[in-house]
């Protein structure tokens, strides 16, 4: 298959089992920001974020080829609860594992599902580790990487052939970059639908190693990130770097408070809640009005969910 | 004309400059509450509530009757957004009456839209006083009541004539009452377009007055009203009064908790910012499963403006 069919049948294949979400924009917020922005808005997708996208066609993909009858996974975010939502959607079993300091409302999506945890120390090592001794007892499980697999990002690519599909004169699009799975998705759908657009990564100061790797050419590994953007504090993966070098035009990073000023904004005149991550594209436009003013420009927001307690603590 | 006539001259005057605003529901929080609920987002409406629809639809009317060229009314809250809005769309003037207290977030919503302020004290007296000393010295400028005034109510009522055109099978409406010009607009809407649907009105139980005079059948006055639903905070008036006793089912309260317990579910399930007293009817149905279980329920997300420093009060 090229690659425009197999992007069109991802597309098809999660059709009928995802939510097809809203495109919002503010003509205040425009003005502010001295940009047209389109925001495709998956908070409101099921399970509150994109990744429900990449793990439903990833799983589909995966159980045709192997005929195997479970899901796994680590994660402390978004893909543990659209893991354990797909698995439900697919009538087969989900084993996800969780930090121990995973919060609570996380643990409750994942159960919600019927999802298995296995509870990890808080290390990524020790999720892997975790992870690896389960899969070597459950030879019917498919092991699912929440970013740096094709199948997931082919599924997460759908959220702007939707947003291309409505809004076709859009000249860029910008898109925050943890694991890249949706950055990587972004690229291809974009460049295959509207060959002429120009993809941009947002990403953190505090969390810069994907910039650090665009420049340099290799893989930077993400050592003690600190941002409030807690779904971007992951790395680049051999599969979609390779994707974001040919495809992105730069990843652009933002401080701290450029991105609570544009969570803030994004609360107050698109009146939706989002987590600190998906602000992080809005915060990019205001800093390089060079490259971004007054185009015509779509972004992700990635999701929505955010502990209350947390969101008080970031508005106070 | 008859009364559904008016209502759909209303419908079709607005039509073009107001924004048709989404229907949400979420599957949890059905679950969560036992009942089907569509909720119609006016948080999403221009300036962030419901007030836009009766404002326009007062002023094209009172403009038609008069040849008057300019609008005057006082707000402390969502009113003095839409008026001057309202008056920003129709190429005429606006001056409203604010207390010296409006937060600043009030008072550049209304500069935006070339709205002129005069400040007042604090109390509702001044205020109308104020406007009174206004509107002696100008007899070019109309006097808007912000929710007693039957124009005001017509222009309101298009919002659950939006809700029942694309949801005719709901079977109960549940609306937040303060001044009672959505409730008599949403009570209007329902009984002409579906006349075997039940209305009720939610108020805080710290701001009673409406429950009250439901009960006894004569307008008691809002005094010192307590609640964090600060768009609730009005008295019922001589125009909507006698609508709301005749087709309102009743008017139930709840408690502050009640509201925040409802408020945070709203953001949480629905990712949606909304103003406290747009959570009122929520609250409404988890302490009446008697009335609501299983009922398929439309309400009226009335606006979504709310200073981030107070929510993070809120939330915290």
């Amino acid at each position: 298959m090229t690659e425009l069919k197999i992007l069109r049948e991802a597309r098809r294949i999660i059709h009928n089992h995802i939510s097809y979400t809203p495109i919002l924009y503010s003509t205040l917020l425009n003005e502010k920001y001295g940009a047209k922005v389109l925001f495709k808005c998956e908070n409101f997708q099921i399970t509150g974020s994109f990744k429900l996208r990449g793990a439903y066609y990833s799983a589909f993909k995966k159980i045709q080829r192997t005929g195997k009858t479970s899901l796994a996974g680590h994660s402390s975010g978004n893909f543990a609860q659209a893991l354990a939502k797909t698995a439900h959607l697919m009538g087969v079993e989900s084993t996800i594992v969780m930090p121990g300091n995973a919060p609570e409302i996380k643990v409750e999506g994942v159960k919600r599902w019927n999802g298995k945890i296995i509870y990890s120390e808080n290390s990524p090592q020790s999720r892997e580790a975790k992870l690896h001794e389960f899969m070597d007892q459950h030879p019917e499980a498919i092991y699912m990487h929440p970013s740096d697999d094709m199948d997931m990002i082919y599924g997460n690519s759908t959220a702007i052939q939707e947003l291309i599909e409505e809004e076709s004169d859009i000249e860029i699009v910008i898109v925050p970059v943890g694991g890249g799975g949706i950055l990587a998705g972004a690229a291809l759908a974009s460049k295959n639908l509207l060959p002429k657009i120009k993809v941009y990564g947002a990403e953190p100061s505090g969390a810069d190693d994907a910039a650090r790797s665009f420049r340099t050419g290799k893989i930077v590994p993400s050592v003690e990130p600190q941002t409030i953007a807690d779904g971007l504090r992951t790395q680049l993966g051999k599969n979609n770097f390779p994707i974001i070098q040919s495809l992105v035009t730069d990843i652009l990073t933002v401080s701290e408070a450029d991105i609570i000023t544009s969570m803030k904004d994004i609360y107050q005149y698109l009146k939706i809640v989002i987590e600190p991550s998906s602000a992080v594209p809005l915060a990019v436009i205001r800093k390089n009005p060079q490259l971004f003013s007054n185009k015509r420009i779509g972004m992700i927001i990635t999701g929505g969910n955010i502990d209350l307690v947390n969101l008080a603590q970031i508005f106070k």
